[in-house]
C-alpha cells in the first residue's frame, strides 16, 4: 500500500515551523507496512491544494492531508478537498450541538460564528474523532482513492493518528496483504568514539550485514547506529535486526550503552539501583544540567538525592569542601577541583557515587591553557575515583551538553569497574 | 520571485529524520523576498527526483534539490537532474585532485573508489563549493528553470545557503526587483495567559492591524505571537512591525516579557544585574533544571551563584535549613516548603533573591489532593516573598518545562515590584 502526505500551512513554508508532524506520520505508517512516497508542503491556498492532493491521489491512491482544518479564513483545506471529490459541504447538527456545548463548557462563553464552519462536513464524508480540539478529522473515499484529512497542531494530529487513522490504514491493508512490506530498525547507542573510529571499527562486519542496511547517526550525545531492514512480517524483520545487532555488537566494545530510545541516565540510574547504591551531582559549567538530566527518568529519586551547582568559587569552597588552597593553584577548571567536588557531593549527601563538571563552557572565560571546550570530569563510585579533561568542540550549548553525556559516561565506565570489586570504603 | 524546494533521501519518508533543512531553506529565502511556493520529499529514486524536480521547474521556475550527492549507491540526485537537463556526466580532475588531497591530509588513507564520482560534474554546471564535506553543490540553468542541487547534511548545507545560494538568488533578485517581496516577521513573547485569554484581550487592537497577520503559536514557555508583514522592502516592513507591535503591547500588560528569540532566564539575569543582585535556585522536581536554564546565558556568573538540587528530603533540611517539622507538617510540596528552599537559598549564598520549585512531575507520588503536576513556585527578592502553586498539564517532561518557566515569571513580576522600593531587609 502506498501513501502519499501533503502538509498545508504558510508557516511551514516561511520557515517559521519544522514540520515534525511529517516525521511522526512517516514513522507511524512505515511501522504496519504502508509506503510513505512523497511529502508536498504547500501554503494555504485552495487552488494549490486541490492541485497537489489530486497529483498525490493519482500517483498513490491514498493521501493524509494536514492542516487547514481550523476556524479561520485560512483555513480552506476541507473546501478544497471536497471540491475535488464533487461533494458539498453540509452542517452536521450533532456536531454543532458538540461544538456549543464543549465552548460552554470550557471556554466559559458562548461559541464565536467562526467555528461553526468547523460543523460543516463534505457529502459522504466519515469523521475522525478529535477528543483535543475542535477540528474533527474526516475521511473521504470515491473513484480518486482515499484521503484522510487531519489537523495541523502537533498534540491533536497525534491522538488521532494512533488511536484512529493507523487502525484505518491496517485495516484496508489487510485486504492487500500480499503487498506489504514491514520496515522495522534497531538502534544501537554509542558515545565516546568517532563516527570514523566506529566506522573503522565496524567496516570488517558491516560487509557481512545480510539484508540489514546501516546509517550512522551523529549528535551530541555519541553516534547512534541505526540498522534498518524490510521484511514481510514483522518477527522475520526483527530476528535480521537481532542478528545484524549481535554481529555488530562485539566491536563496539564497552562504548554500546543501549539500543533504541534507551537513554545513558536510565542506564546508570538501573545499575546503580541493582547494587543499592546512591548518587550526589556538583556541578560547575553545567549549572544544574546533569541533575536535570538524572531527574527527567522516572523514579530518579530512589537512587538521586540531589547535587550542588556550585556556580562561584565561594559555593565549591562552602558547599562541597574544596579546599580554597586547590582553587588558588590550579584553578577553578582543573583535575584538582573535579576530583575534590565529586569527594565533596558524596561525602555531602552521604552517597556511594558522584559526578562532578567544571569547565570552561565559553564564549568568555577562557585562557590560552584552557580555551573555550575544555572540561574536567570526576567520577567517584565506591571509593574508586576517575577524572578526565576533555575539549570539546562548538559553542556554549553544545560544550555544556556534551559534558553531561560525558561525565555520566565516566561514571558508567567507573561503575563496570566498581561492581566487580567490593567498594574500597 | 518564486522558489519550489525538493528534499531527498528515504530516510525523510521513514520518519527517522525530521526535515530541519526545509525550514532553514525556506526562512533564508522569504528573509530576501524570494517566496517559496511548495516543498517536496522523495526518495532515493532517479525517476521520482526527475519527476518533482520537472514539475516543480514548470511552476516556479527555480528549485533547491537538498540530499543525494554523497558517495554512495542511494545518491542519485546528480545524475536524475543531469539527466532532465540533458547534460552528460564529466569529471572534473580539478575537483578530483582536490579530493584526493583533504583524504590524503585528514583521513590518512588514500581516497576511496566510491567518493571518485563526486568530482563528476554535469556539463556547464556551475560548481557551488563545500568547505565541510567531499559533495560539491551545484547550479544548472537551461531552458528549464534554475535548479541549485546542496548536499542533505545540515551544517554542510548551512553553509553553502548562506555563502553561495542565497547571494546568488538575491544578485538575480535585483534583475528583477519589481517583484521583490520582503517578508518580515516580528515576536512577542508571553507567559502566564492561555492562547484563549491573549484572543480575547488582543480582539479590538487585531481588527485594526493593517498589512500585518498575527498568528498565535502556543508551547511550553507560553505562547508566541508572531507579526508578519510584506513590503517591497526591509525599512517599510520592519516600521509596519513596529506600529503593529505598539499597538498590542498595551493590552498584553505584563504578560509579554520579550520580543523575537529573547529568553526568560536572559531577561531577570538583566534585570538582576542592572540594580546589582545576585540569584541562587533551590530545586526538588525540576532537578536542576532552572540552574541550567539560567546558566545558558552567556555572562550568567556575574549574577547567579549557585543553588541547591535537594531531590531527597534530607537536603532540603540539611542543605537548605527548611525546617523538619514543616516538611512533617505539610509534605515536601507546599508552600511553606517552597518559601522556605527558597529563604535557604538565599541566606546559603548570600544572594538578594532566590527562586524555589517543589512539585509532583509524576507519573509516580501523586496524592488525590496533590496529583501529577502540582507544583508549589516560590520567588524571593529584596525581602519580598511571592509564591503560587500551579497545575500543570501534560507528562513528567511537560511538568518540569513549565515550572521552570514559571518560577522565572514569578520572580520577574516580583523584580518589577521590588525593584520600586527599597529592599525590605
Amino acid at each position: 500500500m502506498e501513501l502519499e502526505l501533503v502538509t498545508v500551512g504558510t508557516e511551514l513554508l516561511l520557515g517559521h515551523t519544522v514540520d515534525t508532524n511529517a516525521a511522526e506520520i512517516a514513522e507511524a505508517v512505515a511501522a504496519i507496512g504502508v509506503r510513505l512516497t512523497r511529502r508536498t508542503t504547500i501554503g494555504d491556498d485552495g487552488a494549490a491544494i486541490a492541485d497537489a492532493v489530486s497529483a498525490a491521489l493519482d500517483r498513490a491512491g491514498t493521501v493524509i492531508v494536514t492542516g487547514g482544518l481550523g476556524p479561520t479564513r485560512d483555513d480552506v483545506t476541507k473546501r478544497a478537498v471536497a471540491g475535488l471529490y464533487g461533494a458539498p459541504l453540509e452542517l452536521d447538527r450533532a456536531y454543532l450541538a458538540d461544538l456549543e456545548h464543549r465552548f460552554a463548557r470550557f471556554r466559559r462563553g458562548s461559541m464565536p460564528e467562526s467555528n461553526r464552519c468547523q460543523a460543516e462536513i463534505p457529502r459522504g464524508a466519515s469523521r475522525i474523532p478529535n477528543p483535543r480540539g475542535t477540528a474533527q478529522g474526516l475521511v473521504l473515499d470515491g473513484a480518486l482513492g482515499t484521503a484522510v484529512l487531519l489537523p495541523g497542531v502537533p498534540h491533536e494530529m497525534r491522538a488521532m493518528l494512533r488511536d484512529s487513522v493507523v487502525p484505518l490504514l491496517a485495516q484496508r491493508l489487510d485486504a492487500s496483504a500480499a503487498a506489504a512490506r514491514i520496515v522495522r530498525s534497531l538502534t544501537l547507542r554509542t558515545t565516546g568514539i568517532t563516527e570514523s573510529g566506529l566506522a573503522d571499527a565496524l567496516a570488517p562486519v558491516e560487509q557481512k550485514l545480510d539484508g540489514v542496511t546501516l546509517a550512522y547517526l551523529p549528535g551530541w550525545d555519541g553516534v547512534d547506529l541505526r540498522l534498518t531492514t524490510v521484511a514481510s512480517d514483522a518477527t522475520e524483520a526483527d530476528h535480521l535486526l537481532q542478528m545484524a545487532a549481535s554481529a555488530l555488537e562485539p566491536s563496539l566494545g564497552d562504548r554500546c550503552y543501549g539500543r533504541n530510545e534507551e537513554d545513558l541516565a536510565a542506564v546508570i540510574l538501573r545499575s546503580l539501583r541493582a547494587i543499592g547504591w546512591t548518587l550526589a551531582t556538583a556541578e560547575s559549567c553545567t549549572g544544574g544540567l546533569v541533575g536535570g538530566r538524572l531527574t527527567a527518568v522516572p523514579g530518579a529519586s530512589l537512587t538521586y538525592l540531589g547535587g550542588v551547582v556550585a556556580y562561584a568559587n565561594a559555593s565549591k569552597v562552602r558547599d562541597l569542601d574544596v579546599p580554597k588552597d586547590l582553587l588558588d593553584r590550579h584553578g577553578a577548571v582543573s583535575e584538582a577541583v573535579a576530583a575534590a567536588m565529586a569527594a565533596g557531593a558524596a561525602r555531602r549527601f552521604g552517597t556511594d557515587a558522584a559526578v562532578a563538571v567544571t569547565g570552561v563552557a565559553g564564549p568568555e572565560g577562557d585562557t590560552p591553557e584552557k580555551p573555550v571546550g575544555t572540561v574536567w570530569l570526576a567520577a567517584r563510585a565506591g571509593g574508586y575515583d576517575r577524572t578526565a579533561c576533555v575539549r570539546f568542540p562548538g559553542a556554549r550549548d553544545e560544550v555544556r551538553h556534551r559534558s553531561v553525556q560525558a561525565v555520566l559516561d565516566l561514571l558508567r565506565g567507573l561503575l563496570g569497574r566498581a561492581a566487580d570489586r567490593p567498594p574500597a570504603i
